[in-house]
C-alpha cells in the first residue's frame, strides 16, 4: 500500500458492555438498564471522534435463557438481559446525530425480507443516507424457541436461506427508480409506471412479489454488513458485503483472513477495495502502561468464574464445561451447529498458548471473543496502523468494554493520536455512509 | 352523562392523506415523497394541539401491487404507492415530541410476537411511556403475496392467530417485573431471578419460551388500539383494546357500536370507561359554511372516476365494478374475505341514500370509509361534543385529507373551540399516553 492508508471506525454497542465484568467498574453507567439517553450520549461522542457508523450487534433472546428455564441458579449473575432494541433506537438516534453511519444486525434466520428491506430503507430515509445492515444468521439456539421452533436450523441451511434473503431485499430496495414518484398535481398521476420494477420472487424460502412501499433509498441499498467467518459465510460476505466484521487475534491470522476474502471478492467481479474489513478491537486504554495492565486486571477480577465458563460454552457444541477442572486444558469439542469461526478461533488460541480452560474462558469472556488490548493511546495507534498497513485490516470495529469512559478515553486520547499521523479523518467529508467509506452507489437501475 | 365530557383526540396519518384527492390541493405538500421533516412539522403541531396521539396505520405491500402486477394503467395514478415504515419512524419522533402518544399498526397476520413485543417495549422506553400498539388482522391480500402466501388468510382464523397473539405479546411483557434488573456492582448479581417471568407459551399458531429481552415497559404494557368492527373483531377489542377505532357516520350506529363494546367490555369484567372508543372524522374546515362546501367540491372534483371505483373494489369481494355503470346502483356484493364492516358499512350507505355506484365511490374515497365532515369550527366542534355527549364516541380519530394545512387549521380553530367549552385539555396532564388517555395502568404483576 502506497501513501498514507486512511482507518475505518465502527463503535459496536454490546449492552452492558463486551468486557463481561465491565459493568461492574466503579465508573460504569450505573442505572439497572442503560436507559435512552445514554445512548445519545455515546452515539455523540463517536459522532465527535468522526467514527464511520455505530454498530448495534442483536439477539432475539436472552442469551441464557434456555439455562434459566431449567432454573440455572448461574442465571441471576448472568448478564445481557435486556436492551433496547436496535431497529427502534436506530431511528430516534439519527435525530440526535449528523453524520454517523447507524447500522444493525437483522438475522437472514428469523425474519422476513420484505420487513427488512422496509425498515433499512425508511432507516435511510429518516438519517439522510446512514442506514446499513448487518446480515446475520441466527447463531443462538435460544433464538429458535421464541420463533416456533424446537431446533435451530441447520448452519448449512442458514445460509442459503440467507443468500436468497439478501437477494429479495435487494431487489425490494430496486422497485422504485429515483425520480419514479413524480406526483403530478396537474394530471393526478401519482408514479411513472415505467420506473416500476415488481420482483415477483419465488424461490425455495421465499416468495416475494413486491414492490417495496418505501420510495429509492438516499444510497440505493443501505451498506451490507456482514460478520461470518466459516467457509460460507466468507463467501457471502465475498458476494455481497459492503463490510466485513470479523474476530482475529494476530496480524498474521488478519492477513491470511483480509487476503483470503478480497481474493473471493475479485473472483465475484468486485474491486477488493470495495468490500472492508473491520477487525473487532476491545480497547483498554491506560495513560501509561502499567495503568493500562492494571485496568485490565481489575476487569477481569469481575468476571465469575462460573460466567466466564457458561460464555464459553455458547460455542461449546452442547458440552458442559462445567465439569472440567478449570486449570486443566480445553477438551476437545464436537463440531458445533453454531459459530463455526468462533469455536475454532478460540480452540486455537487455547492450543497454541497453552492456555487452562479458565483462562480461554476469561480471555473469551474479556472480548466476547475479539481481540483485547490493554494499551497507551500510541500503544493502540501503533497496532491499528501496523493492521492497516500490514493489510490485515480496513479499519476496527471498537467493541467498548464498558460505558461511558472508554469511549471518551478512546475519542479524547485515541483518535487525535490517528488524526495526527494523518491516517484517519478529522471531519465527514461525505453525506452518506457509502461516501464516509469509500463505497460505491449501486446502480442496477 | 353529567358534568363536562372530556374528547380524546388521535392524529391518524395516512400518507399522502386520508381524502384520496387531497394530494392535488394546491396547498398540499409539493414532495414527491413525504420527507421526514414533514413528520416531524405535523407532529409537533398536533401536539401544540394538545392530541392524546398520533396513530400511524399501516400496509405491508403497496396496496395496488396485484394489479399492477398485471399492467393495470390505473395503477400509475394510484396512490399510497411509498411511505415511511411507522416503527422506524415513530422512535424518530418521540425525539423531537414530549408529550403525544405514539401508535402503530402492526398486522397479527405477518408478524412475530416476539418481535411486536419487543419493538412497542422499546418504543415505550425510547418514549418516556408513550408508545401505543394498534393490533390489526391483515385485510389487503397484497399483503400475502409479500409474505411467501398465495392466498390470504381466512378471516376467521386471522382473528384466532389474533387472540392467541395478543396473549403471546402481553405475556412477554411481564417477563420483568419492574425492579427485577438490579445490576449490583459489589455482589455481581445482574437480576433478581424470582422476578423473572418465563412465559413458556405452546399454543395452536406460536410455541414461544421467552423471556422478553427487553426490560418492563414504563407503560406495563403500551396501549393496545383495535379497530375491528366485524363480531370477532368487536370481541377481541372488548377483551384487550384500551382504544377502539371504528367508522361510524351517523349519532345513531355511533351509539348502537358504543353500546355494545362498553357492554361486551363489562361482560369480561373491564370497567367500559376503561375502553377508548374513536371514530374516524375527516374534517374539511372552512372559516364559513360555504368555505367548507367549496372546498369539499374542490377536493372532490380531484378524485379521478376510476381510482374511486378502485378504491371501492378493494372491499368489494372480488367484483369488478369497473363493468358496471357509474349512474347505476352499487350491484350486490359477494361477503369478502377482506374487511367485513367495511363493505357493510359502504353497502347500508348507498342503499340508505339511494346513492349511484360513482357517489358511493366518491364518498368513500373522500375519507377513506370513515365520516368527512366539511364544516366551521364551530359545527365541528358541535358534531364531536353531541357524540361524546350522547355516548357515541369518546373522542375521534382525526383523519388529514391531506397536509399541512387541515391540520394546522384544525389545531388553530377547532382545538381552541373545543377548550373554550372545557371538553377538551389545553395542556398534557399526565406524563404517559395512558395517563392522558385515562387508562388503567396494567398490574398482572
Amino acid at each position: 500500500m502506497t501513501g498514507k492508508p486512511q482507518i475505518h471506525l465502527a463503535g459496536m454497542y454490546f449492552a452492558p458492555g463486551a468486557h463481561i465484568g465491565g459493568w461492574r467498574m466503579p465508573d460504569a453507567i450505573p442505572e439497572s438498564d442503560m436507559g435512552f439517553e445514554h445512548y445519545v450520549r455515546l452515539a455523540q461522542t463517536m459522532e465527535r471522534g468522526c467514527f464511520d457508523a455505530l454498530f448495534f450487534q442483536d439477539i432475539q433472546a436472552v442469551p441464557a435463557s434456555a439455562a434459566l428455564e431449567k432454573g440455572d441458579t448461574y442465571g441471576s449473575i448472568s448478564i445481557r438481559a435486556t436492551c433496547l432494541e436496535p431497529m427502534t433506537l436506530l431511528p430516534a438516534l439519527a435525530t440526535v446525530t449528523k453524520h454517523i453511519g447507524l447500522i444493525a444486525t437483522a438475522s437472514t434466520t428469523y425474519n422476513e425480507p420484505y420487513q427488512v428491506a422496509r425498515k433499512f430503507a425508511t432507516l435511510d430515509h429518516i438519517s439522510g443516507g446512514r442506514a446499513g445492515w448487518n446480515l446475520v444468521t441466527s447463531q443462538n439456539e435460544n433464538e429458535a424457541a421464541n420463533f416456533n421452533r424446537d431446533e435451530h436450523l441447520e448452519h448449512a441451511k442458514r445460509y442459503a436461506r440467507a443468500a436468497e434473503f439478501h437477494q429479495v431485499v435487494t431487489g425490494l430496495w430496486d422497485s422504485w427508480e429515483k425520480d419514479a414518484i413524480t406526483r403530478d398535481k396537474a394530471t393526478g398521476v401519482y408514479f411513472d409506471y415505467s420506473k416500476l420494477h415488481i420482483l415477483r420472487h419465488r424461490g425455495e424460502h421465499f416468495q416475494v412479489r413486491g414492490p417495496l412501499n418505501v420510495a429509492r433509498a438516499p444510497q440505493g441499498y443501505p451498506v451490507i454488513a456482514q460478520a461470518g467467518s466459516s467457509e460460507p459465510g466468507r463467501d457471502l460476505a465475498a458476494r455481497t458485503a459492503d463490510l466485513v466484521f470479523t474476530a482475529q487475534h494476530t496480524l498474521g491470522d488478519a492477513q491470511a483472513f483480509y487476503g483470503d476474502v478480497k481474493a473471493r471478492a475479485a473472483r465475484y467481479d468486485r474491486a477488493p477495495a470495495h468490500i472492508k474489513i473491520l477487525p473487532g478491537l476491545t480497547p483498554i486504554i491506560g495513560r501509561s502502561e502499567s495503568e493500562a495492565r492494571e485496568k485490565r486486571a481489575l476487569l477481569e477480577s469481575l468476571i465469575p468464574d462460573d460466567i466466564a465458563i457458561m460464555v464459553l460454552m455458547q460455542n461449546a457444541g452442547g458440552v458442559d464445561l462445567r465439569k472440567y477442572p478449570l486449570d486443566g486444558p480445553l477438551p476437545e469439542l464436537p463440531a458445533s451447529n453454531n459459530a463455526k469461526g468462533r469455536q475454532q478461533l478460540f480452540t486455537e488460541i487455547a492450543r497454541r498458548e497453552n492456555l487452562t480452560l479458565g483462562q480461554i474462558a476469561r480471555r473469551q469472556a474479556s472480548g466476547s471473543g475479539h481481540l483485547v488490548l490493554a494499551d497507551t493511546p500510541k500503544g493502540m495507534a501503533d497496532l491499528m496502523e501496523e493492521w492497516v498497513r500490514g493489510e490485515g485490516a480496513d479499519g476496527f470495529t471498537i467493541l467498548w468494554p464498558y460505558y461511558p469512559t472508554p469511549v471518551d478515553d478512546f475519542v479524547n486520547l485515541v483518535v487525535p493520536e490517528l488524526q495526527r499521523r494523518g491516517i484517519f479523518r478529522s471531519e465527514y467529508q461525505g453525506k452518506t455512509l457509502r461516501e464516509n467509506m469509500g463505497l460505491p452507489f449501486p446502480t442496477r437501475n
